[in-house]
């Protein structure tokens, strides 16, 4: 029998996404599309992409609406999710694509968000330590930022195996439809095409909390970050380069072997092999993660690189994901790891 | 069991794509991939979207690699393919991407090729009046140009309808994949990005003859077709705006009527909503045709916009669609009409 | 002594590219910067490209702001010329690069624009026959669209020597600019990158009646003209693609003739070399202008080609050109035939 | 009298910049233009955004033809500069795009280039603390890379003043036309549209030592620099995120002065206003520099960003702007801190 399946913020690029992935997914039936400013329209208006829907009219989010399915797919913006999630039954699976519920310190949320903290639910990345277990059965998942997907990826290995200082710095470039389909003049065609500029910069990303608890996790002991992330222009993609000061002993065969290792069963992580590098169009569409690591023998740091698609991977593929194994479903199901590409 | 399929120039644009969708293809095991400069390559190397492919290594393209398959794509240079296929079976379906099949007269293929025309193979764009029946259990199939299958489908309910006088004028715009992986200097991402240009102007370009020949059959006498390709920064996707002047009588509401009447029972061509117009982005990476029209009641001309993928409906969705066919499965087996957008 | 130079409506790209123009212009000094919501800010923060005036703030676009300048340019929204150009005196030359003034015919602005009609000044396309006398002294002028400068100027030499049927098609493509800073959702950067699209189909866009008006008068007929635009992924740049069907009688050698001898002494309009095609990029940030023509024996069509940059050619530049013919200064003071490539 | 300046190189990217600047220079004539398999080409062909030159021909790089000028501009192909620099007078300026004699230590040029040390020439990047006095009269000049020209003027007033320890961490984007008019596959448009990758990761990457040769010197010590850079989707512009932990004592307000000090008095590097950050449109076709900088007080790090137009500030501009120093010209001659934006 079907999973239904209901997303709450359809018309914007999560949702979208969500849709994109879940018509392609054996086990599911669409269910109810809500949304806010946009109830009332037909999807195909909004979504022309996804032709099958295209006669489907948005209802309005309410508990009412999203009543009735066995999972509910949260694509608001963030801080919208907590009410929208209490007044579901704790039998349906809610799976939230904001920030509400992933963060553990509710000083870090207060700090990033300036709100009160709605609580922590299970962090749907699978690929990190023990987070698969977590979220077998769980009847609610918090999906990570699609920076913190990227990042937490590319330096657990190196954090897992003990290879790296704690301190880490990251710069990472982001289509721009990591910032949604908010009507904001620097996201203009007009000023993203030929332009690469940074934003956020100094430690004051909302994504960066969320790495440092990932990589603190992984290391054992409080990892920092320097994250600077910038737009770029192109619409989709994530291309994180991150890095870390060796440890003492650490050589460049040491290195490949602990990615090696971490990499060698995860269906949707590809360690390239040595001399290719990451680029984000070859995963354009996917759920995959191509990265590949160096060490400078010089400046004495281990430099890992890692490309998603920001909404696959980074957002609606990795709630797909967590859903599967979630439900008991094969982890892949309904999810590629092949790009549209040139 | 499983149709096996070769794909003869599987390091080009054309055969990555139809790699790409093979593998989404449920009754497709994929057989033999060759190459020509790229033979003993890692297909990782060359397609490195194509993760479940990677270790794959390219062959020769001889008649021994290709033997031994139910279907052999030849996506080679045009003018390579008549060599290839005359050594393969009359058994096995030879389905040919490149130019060399295409014309009936030998003449427009001399003129505009400057060699000995090949032959005629049955023409593999379904939606056109008659094709389905040639293609069913053809082991031939001329798959069109990415253009003529923009510009055919979008004039082709005109003139079958007997709306539009026998001069059409077209100007179409492609993305820089349509010029293939051939190391031009205009093709380098410095020039093209930022630019649009044209190219062929004055009737030179090869698919001329291809669009007069598909329009003249379905209007039932000659039609000319005034037709200038562009080239956009973009790496995929065809925008045609076709144009023709009306015959007397005819009305917005006919030329609608007329639409309707030709999209409604085609699974991939999708006539949009009055007042919604095509984009190249909604049908990104997928087999769906996106077309609109409008009546211009001042210029008294009829004016049809189509939006393709050149790689996908354009070339490699289209030979699989017309595969499908001759083989007796089900048109839209393991193509999907749903874009990766934004 | 300086020319004394007031730009109204400064924030958007229209008067921004009209201050990079005139800054580099040696005989103008910038006066008052205007805006309208914008008042108050940095222009800075708005225009970070003019690094020059970056501490300017903007003031409010009111008489009292624009008075005591030697030319007032008009960078308004469509229709909010006429009232603050009534208030600027007689002596003043007002050059408006809006729509307001460009129409001859009431009934034309009244069906396009939907208001009653402001009044009709001297057009500011100096190429056109007639159009430099008309220029020269005169107190008002109307800069044209964007789209008729690249259609008209491509589309004239046709029509001057009598060699084209008087009904054009034109399909042109057009960077994102050319829509302005408005916050619309298509406009975004995730919505335009990779994807062409059109709008206005059908003889409704607004820049329709001013090529009818602009080409009549030079064939001395009434010409209808099918125009299409597009929208291309990019920042800047025109691509107009636009032909007729051949009188009798022309030949590739007339074609060529006529428009050698039409761009001949023309400072800014540059026929290139047989074989050669315009393309945007080669006109990045230039006043020049592009143009190809071939002659398409089959088809038996006049194909003309034009590629400007929308802001500079097609908007601030032309403004400035014959700003310099109003004021008496040679045309082409300030203005540079050099594109900013690749 | 005109300064008579020849370009070896003018069918490249860096020729083409420079005549692009040249053309506008008040001082200037343009001598001799020499190319290599572009010998005896018009220009118009090559360079078609620079009509004034159109009908110039390209000769052979010879001495001959390089002969009778007051400056020569070589921008050749690494390692081809100092065969055809011993060949003119020790009276004629010759200012070197390449990389040949920009490194100090012989070792370094050996380990990156693997060819032997041609010299060392004064260094073109006036910013630099003593650069103006070496380059006041020189004959030879070294125009500095284009990454370490973003670079280090990114980092070098945290360096000057001692606020950050001495391992550096870099991150850069670059648009594509640093790589030049290859013919390399990578380089194609459907390659690099959408699409963001690293290459030259781990410091193998040959503008690393000349980065840690200007940052030791401005530092007093050695520093090492950790440089990853990467392509980006965009013709040109470079985006460098650079940083280093912060030494003892060191704040956000110290920071920020000993910007505000550096960037005092130069006029084509701008600190932006606290709260803007740079953006390659800003400074495209420019030779300014944009610079902002951040103390992370959790990382503990400065962070300083910097934008550029690699092919002006990062290629042709700086070696006019070195030009104007060596002939006693007023440096900014000739040179605009304007952008071509949006």
């Amino acid at each position: 029998m079907a999973v239904r399946v209901a997303v709450a913020g359809a018309s914007g690029y999560a949702g979208g996404e969500a849709l994109r992935l879940l018509l392609a997914h054996p086990e599911v039936e669409i269910g109810a599309l809500t949304g806010n400013s946009s109830a009332g329209q037909r999807l195909g208006a909004l979504q022309p992409h996804l032709p099958p829907l295209a006669d489907r009219v948005l209802e309005e989010t309410t508990a009412e609406a999203l009543a009735g399915h066995d999972v509910v797919l949260l694509a608001l913006p963030h801080g919208r999710s907590a009410a929208v999630a209490e007044q579901l039954g704790d039998d349906v699976l809610v799976i939230d694509l904001g920030a509400d519920f992933r963060l553990k310190n509710p000083a870090d949320w207060e700090k990033y968000y300036g709100s009160p903290h709605a609580g922590t639910w299970p962090y749907g990345l699978p690929e990190l330590p023990g987070a698969r277990a977590a979220l077998e059965g769980s009847k609610r998942i918090a999906v990570p930022g699609c920076y913190p997907t990227a990042v937490s990826l590319a330096l657990a290995p190196a954090y897992a195996a003990g290879l790296a200082e704690n301190e880490a710095v990251v710069v990472a470039a982001s289509g721009t439809s990591g910032a949604g389909k908010a009507l904001k003049p620097h996201l203009l065609g007009s000023e993203v095409m030929g332009s690469m500029s940074p934003y956020g910069v100094g430690g004051v990303h909302r994504h960066t909390p969320e790495m440092v608890q990932n990589l603190s996790a992984v290391a054992g002991e409080p990892v920092t970050v320097s994250f600077t992330p910038t737009l770029a222009p192109m619409s989709r993609g994530i291309l994180a380069t991150c890095s870390a000061k060796a440890r003492p002993g650490v050589t460049a065969e040491s290195v490949r072997a602990a990615y090696e290792k971490a990499c060698a069963d995860e269906p949707f992580v590809h360690l390239l092999p040595e001399g290719q590098w990451p680029a984000t169009a070859a995963v354009y569409g996917s759920n995959a993660v191509q990265i590949q690591v160096a060490y400078d023998p010089v400046a004495h740091r281990i430099v890992a690189v890692s490309a998603i698609d920001n909404l696959t991977k980074g957002t609606a593929g990795g709630a797909v994901q967590s859903m599967n194994i979630a439900l008991g479903l094969d982890e892949t199901t309904g999810l590629s790891t092949i790009g549209v590409a040139p």
